[in-house]
């Protein structure tokens, strides 16, 4: 941490301020300077709130130098972690791509996408039974019914399951169905709900909050860490910007930084992130090759029936082209998109 | 509503869509251009997802002329909503000035500022007893003690209280302690938690997201309402911009436009929206001289002390100057700000 | 400045990065911490390019501490800059208010507008002859016969004129017509324009380019300041983000920040700064209520028939009863509206 | 165009916009709603500013169907446009790669920058010899001596020369020189540039602006087109975003959606799009996997000496290992890396 004084700072003011740095428990180091006075501190700093200082008279500005996050920094540990569900790893050299439709709207409708998607090269299904949504009028899921679709579908295939929980209540029933649960981007900083899903032993997509910062996204990680589950799985989904012809801006530039300052994996969802289906082929393959470590797509029987978020969904036909380029581009960068056994189930 | 047909859009896909939009329940009337056909549509378009028909072979884009929000539009109630509390209201001519703590820190910090804003002209408290904090380290509030210590300084000053509810089973115990309950602006899309706000019988303070669009924001309103809640203040507290000389950007127009689109009442939170103790008066005066119907102040004894967003608090002597200020301003609008009665109390 | 060294830089690599800012005859102070090194540098930083030292080996990262401006820095000239057109004057006491029509269209229109704004209080008439246009297709301005109208304006009324130069080459010819040259949003950014306009003798209504930070605003007053003309007037007048309810999103908490940073006057442009004229009130109101030291307002005397920006102009009764609140808000502030003599002219 | 009434809007309202509507040569139909009146509107409506008729009394909204462009239009042209500079392509099935440093510092610098880049397969050689910097101090360019060593090194090397051009009348001085004039992003709404630029006949580099929509990037190109040179190639170089671990946010959709609107080549800055050298192997790998026709990338042969922008730069180890990477996923893609011929030169 390093406190800045102003230019016309007393002498009087640079002791109140180390002063105060002292009692809290942390050293300052004050240096005059030609402008003005800079007081490097060391010690314990983390716990302390600049903003605090930066209230004392004299003070200009106070810099943290460090990151407000711990567990889920790669100083902490340097090595990626890598999340394994029954052999299927994330995070290491294996790519994921977890397909399916935006809600469960039936059991023919699922079966018939899981299959598909299956049969195209997804490892995971995903699928929404509690949705929510923007407006109260709007489609909000089948609910447990959706639950139990999504159950007979792994059955049936041999596919993962992810879908959303979206509040405390609820975490204990999606548990029970889903092998990954979701927090969607605008429960990101849901505290009560990331804390209950800390408490969970099922791994974790937590995607990033509408204009969440990317330290803002580690720290909705570090809540789920602090309860004691450090199976989180990381999901850059969009951002909002200026832009108007895409619903949101896919910030790609996420991956390669949420990779060198922390260890966890991170995939991308060109779906949501774009809400064009024309988009989301060349987005997920820029996302591939920016190093994410798997996509998740939405993909629909017949896009233009779906009763929600259609626009954004691939048919079949386009899905399975775009597996193909991925795996290409998946081996220009010396990875490998991840199969289910042809024996499996 | 209205379908824009691509350039070379067959007869065959036109016919499709206008198919489609009969079934849907609505009448669509196709009228050719001369580089494209347009098809406007008529009739109770508000149910449609607009997405589903933009998905459809030669649909080019689909504009939708309505609005998504029903109950709390002005075009469905033309006047004014005024919420009454005791006779203080909030939306007419009256404009109301809500001070306190970020957090109810102890006994003695919370009396101390009651009396001191009191003095000042407020009329309503805040001050948080559950904080939803970026970090799982951060201070997280008193809890049920800072809703007793908020029920006491009422009791002393007479002043109302207005503080934050965090998640749907935390509502029922703000409610018995508060008169206003409050949603941050992180849970402006908890939707599990506007339901059961939604259900309440108190009035809410409804933040604004952080990047929330005015149409979401009413959007959220209307889930409140949707649940039979119809006492619903809203708060511009500031958006993500690339600007960093402010910790957000408090968008003022934001009050015009609610006032043109909505019946609601709008508040203004300069302390939050800036994050800079100097912007706040400046801020308070333009959201004011902007149409707001009150603003809501972060006011601390010794804001260096404070446990939370510090930086951001006025010590008394600025908060009272800044009252007087408001007066005049509100005055030049106009209005007239609220006090308590000299004998209430 | 302040560099701060990786976790585990090596203390060869911190003797580096001292010995090379001991070659750019600045003094480096190493301080070890627990986690890291910090290395407070003293001396005339601000010559140094922060980037150069970043990307050495071992570098975390590096801080300045001090801005990159200097003459327009209030640190350089405490006292506010008050610039005086015979005998009017703007960064004092006094509020100005600048209107006229977006573009010169007519002489008829131009005299109508320019009779009608002195009217109702104005003092400065603005009017654009040479229009930046985002299409080629689009009216470009009148050109040297629209500076011809505006001086007759001149003439005629006493008002001031302001008008906008679009190039290095145009500057002489907009030089000999109006009293303040303007430089627009676009061209904020133009050096070779800006260089050209600080060796001008008329003062610069710069405005802030569309997504420029203050710092680059203050920058680009900087250029001019640095080639001798240190007559400029700053002017707030939107910025992008992604609010789509008005065309730009008027950042008032510039106004407060600029006076804080730097001596400069600043305006807003409520008109450009929100493309709707319902909104230009309400935001010229909350300009002055921040601490502007004056607003430009465009009006048209029929606002349907402009040839440019008609829908954020006000029509002649709307600007009268604006500049009545104007006056009342300008009073609450403890200052004035600047009226012209009834005797002048 | 589709014009929208208000709910409440008079017939006589609108007769008034149809009238309106039919003297200026279009035809309105207007379709009464259940709840508001439509006006679809067929003929020439490009010509027509919506925002005129948006003005009118009783109108709710007006919405434009159609694009502001028409040249650079993909409805225009179909076909991709292919730039051809003596048998290299741009926009076609080859990619290109642009290399060099940010500015031309000296000749040993350029001169060993362009054999390094060359060998490492690029085909372009960057560096600025004019540079618009946003501090009067900072070094701004070597001025024409620069582009003598810039012409220096094509001699020796066979590399092709882009470099920026900064204003009307440095362009015929640049096009001495350069076989590509390149616009930077602050120059992008320089109009008077852009048309002087129109009447070259050298292929021209158009830079995405810092916050420019889609919409204005390809308006810029039109009015390069509407002045008779037709050789654009655009670049999207980041937007400014609310993210702060990179200098710019890179938005790589812009790719795909140039691509479906427009006939123009597009290819991507990763080094001013990130400003953070770690980043500009997997943007520049993202850019191609999404469809872009080439990347320009800063290149340095000790990065930390560099004069202006060291710390986006690569060194050869780098770029050569990039090359490398951009290769595969170029052939991932079905495109091929355009090498020069060995005997070149």
């Amino acid at each position: 941490m390093l406190v800045v004084m102003n230019h016309g700072a007393t002498s009087e003011q640079i002791e109140d301020v180390c002063e105060r740095l002292r009692m809290l428990g942390v050293s300052p180091h004050p240096i005059p300077g030609i402008e003005r006075m800079a007081i490097p501190v060391t010690g314990n700093t983390e716990m302390i709130d600049p903003q605090q200082i930066e209230l004392m008279p004299g003070v200009m500005k106070v810099v943290r130098v460090g990151k407000p996050f711990k567990l889920v920094a790669r100083e902490y540990k340097p090595e990626d972690t890598v999340i394994n569900l029954d052999g299927l790893t994330i995070g290491g050299d294996e790519l994921v791509v977890i397909a399916g439709p935006c809600a469960v709207e039936s059991r023919e409708q699922l079966l018939e996408v899981a299959h598909a998607v299956k049969e195209a090269g997804a490892v995971i299904l995903r699928g929404g039974a509690f949705k929510p949504r923007t407006s109260p009028y709007s489609f909000q899921g089948l609910g447990e019914r959706g639950l139990e679709i999504l159950a007979e579908a792994r059955e049936q295939t041999g596919l993962l399951v992810v879908t959303e929980t979206i509040d405390p209540e609820n975490v204990s029933l999606v548990e029970k169905y889903a092998d990954i649960l979701q927090v969607g981007a605008r429960n990101m900083q849901n505290f009560t709900l990331l804390k209950r899903i800390g408490r969970s032993r099922k791994p974790v997509l937590l995607k990033r909050g509408i204009s969440a910062t990317i330290e803002e996204l580690l720290m909705a990680a570090e809540y789920i860490f602090s309860e004691g589950n450090s199976k989180v799985i990381l999901c850059e989904r969009g951002v909002r910007t200026f832009n108007n012809y895409t619903r949101f801006t896919l910030d790609i530039s996420t991956i390669p930084e949420v990779k060198r300052i922390s260890h966890l994996p991170i995939i991308a969802d060109p779906s949501h992130g774009t809400g064009r289906w024309r988009m989301v082929a060349p987005m997920a393959q820029a996302s591939i090759a920016a190093g994410a470590d798997g996509v998740i797509i939405e993909v629909h029987p017949q896009p233009k029936e779906a009763l929600s978020d259609g626009p954004q969904s691939l048919n079949f036909q386009n899905f399975t082209k775009l597996m193909g380029v991925l795996d290409r581009i998946g081996q220009a960068m010396g990875r490998k998109i991840r199969k289910l056994n042809a024996e499996a189930h």
